[in-house]
């Protein structure tokens, strides 16, 4: 991590250096995340931030788990394509296209596969009201970013001027206002 | 545009039968446009939808009108940076970061230039109540896209579940619905 | 599949024709491959040839399943780096650096995460003499590709000159000839 | 500027020190340039080098003004697609394309756009004899680079040989002398 | 070359059609060129116009006859770095840089190797005035493009306007025209 | 090589520093090289480590001796195209495809060209028994990296498991122990 050497902003090590657990992580991607937050939702990131042997070569993954009913709500990867995989459950998932937004949604099982295409608004939910359910995506960036459009929008700080957000959503400034003082949990 | 070579899913004319007026546009960008909408704005598109010769070169065009206190909306290019000067009045624009959502605000005058990283969520204000104001953005894609957050997420065609949104916003189903019932129409 | 739009070389669905369906996969990846072969082991692909609406995306999947002591033999994938993560069991995978020739290897468990840098030679191999292992790879192409290194070499149609083989792998050509008469069956 | 993280040559501050003015400039691109030259022409750059933050955005801009019958001499742009567009005046544009060397150029209008695709020879001229005028353009590159070609062929420092330019240009050699002792002032 | 599937605008044989001599081609690079011409020297190039299984591969040739003191006069490949290898004979080889000119020149013997970065105006001269040259060059593109400058300037068709060219080249019209009545032959 | 300003992880200078001669490479690529060794070959590479001046060019160069019968074994560049331009004597060379394992393979004569796509396993061999052949190859990237197959199979330190490649080569642990316990001594 001292290396003179950084490449994209991060450190990339000495060659001579590198040895095999620079392109190992033991990410537990096996064990149960804690999903008790308002969404019932929690993703684990397994990127060039989380596991720096990433760097320069353009995949990473995540594992997402789901409370029953719970909810990976409308996000963004600014800089990937999502590949994911149901691994548990019974989910359903959707993406928004570019204007004219149409919707492309699907329910889908435990071994199905489903592509969110890169930058394009997209969401899961758990429809089992009593069990959990897991996914584990991958996406073709090392250092995709996620933008969740409600926080950013809605809980960004500093908070976007609430006459921007008035017209944009074409409710009362009350409204605007009571969506801004809301916690804003991210479940990343 | 019946070409037998299409690229990137755009017709790509015979090189021999290329003329001058492939690489042209009359695109009257000069031109105040209608402002007369909810929104109080108009984006111009000047990109490989409206301009074929643009396919393959990496760049296109928008103007932006805006009326005394419009509002360009929240919205995310998926395939481009922008990089707007404003050509008339006064804008309060900025942009949110990934997770966690900095917000990177300022208010430009006639002659400033501003940039929007590709894919972030950005936005624009007139802050004249009582002049137009006017802009030109260039994006560093010929088929830049766009998505504009409040449609995407409460009009897309179908429409999301309200289950995910209530979850997302963290709002009764009524509003979610009354947001549905809109009728999002895009300044584009 | 008739579209008159080929992109990559694959066919492009007119966007107008596009569903929820190009967007999905019925992969079974929750279900157990055969793995009776030489190898023991079973490499289930979905990639753009499988999923066509993967093309232009820029990622892949693959489930590899491993008998007792089965081995994914040494093989590249000329365009994709390769993530992949222990489902099940207990596996020794590694790869070999440009020369000169470093091995990076390391056992790995459920729930480990490991990387092959693209186009570098790597395998991997079930270290349970009883049971069976499971793995997800993410790979960094719609279309990564691979050539297995024993088959390509021993088992090309038509053969690579007994010559060749010879002065490359120092033996004699007894040998050689004794390879190349094997039935290279590949685990795809 | 004293970041230790320089990305493609241009230091990249760390992301905890960013701010709002870092994807501003003031560049005062509503003020007329001062054109008088031998060229009647002023290009503003407004690229990586003017405005740091641009690095990695793959976008930049420049303001052009021309005097009455003023010129924008031939030149490349090598990493760069030009989109122009007229916001004062009447320009006649073109571009020369690869050999066999075919013109493409145009009389041009206020609110016009015209595209010189990537590192193509190109030009501007005033059509004007009284009256300035003044285009805006986008390029498709932070750094695109500018070769104007009389000065790199005739006022390079040190100078090509004669040799070389005398058969190039099929001239007698004095003539040669004569351009290369000239002061090649650019309008940049 | 009825193929239905174009990538990049040239034709994409179906794989299934493909065979060695697809990626070969008998282009005769040991034999001399015929250099009688204005300039003395002989371009011949190997790119995927010549050879189409290079499409997409991202690499071309070319082989450069030089008369005694014959010339490649300054030009440029808008898609590529050359990097030229001597394969008989002195030449003198430079290159000029972006704004502001800098000429990077040097004397190169048989077996010295000089690169012209991407997009650079370059050029080569045989120094001796009693042997031919030759060289080799590799290009960065399979499809790199020429753009020789006297004639692109002087020879284009139609010609450039005599009113651009009289101040680019700050000399009087009756030179310009005298330059653009020459017969422009290039050495492609 | 002290710059500050590392990019792709080599030391880049400063514009202010670069010279003409980082643009030069006193290669010799005209001298023969020694090809007495086991595969009778040499490999002589040009590229970023012996050339720093080709940084971000994307290209370099090799050059191939071979002795009678002499052979440049299977081998796979990870990161480019290698096109081969026969110097002297005839050559036997190829190519083998992803899976299914197709062989492309030639008899090429002095003058002759031919293609290995990026990251395919390929190789050459002097058919001639009683004169050296030689060759120079243009690749694709400025660091292509190169995998000898039989040295990175069974001379990697450490070694592979040979429960591994028992299994790959379907032959009796104690072949795989007796070409582990070869001398691989590379051509490069």
């Amino acid at each position: 991590m001292k290396s003179p050497v950084p490449v994209n902003g991060f450190a990339c090590k000495n060659p001579m250096d590198v040895n095999s657990d620079d392109f190992f992580n033991a990410a537990k991607f096996d064990m149960p995340r804690n999903t008790m937050n308002k969404l019932g939702s929690n993703v684990t990131n397994l990127n060039v931030i989380q596991f720096p042997g990433l760097n320069t070569l353009g995949i990473s993954l995540a594992r997402i788990d789901y409370a029953p009913f719970g909810v990976n709500p409308p996000h963004v990867h600014p800089r990937a394509t999502e590949l994911l995989t149901v691994l548990e459950g019974t989910l359903y998932v959707g993406f928004v296209t570019s204007n004219p937004n149409k919707l492309f949604s699907k329910v889908v099982y435990k071994g199905d596969v489903f592509v969110f295409p890169k930058a394009m608004i997209h969401f899961q939910m758990n429809l089992d009201h009593d069990k959990p359910a897991v996914a584990q995506s991958a996406l073709s960036s090392q250092n995709p970013g996620v933008i969740t459009i409600a926080s950013a929008v809605f809980g960004s700080k500093p908070p976007i001027s609430d006459d921007v957000l008035t017209k944009a959503f074409q409710v009362e400034k009350k409204l605007i206002h009571w969506l801004q003082s809301q916690f804003w949990e991210n479940n990343y």
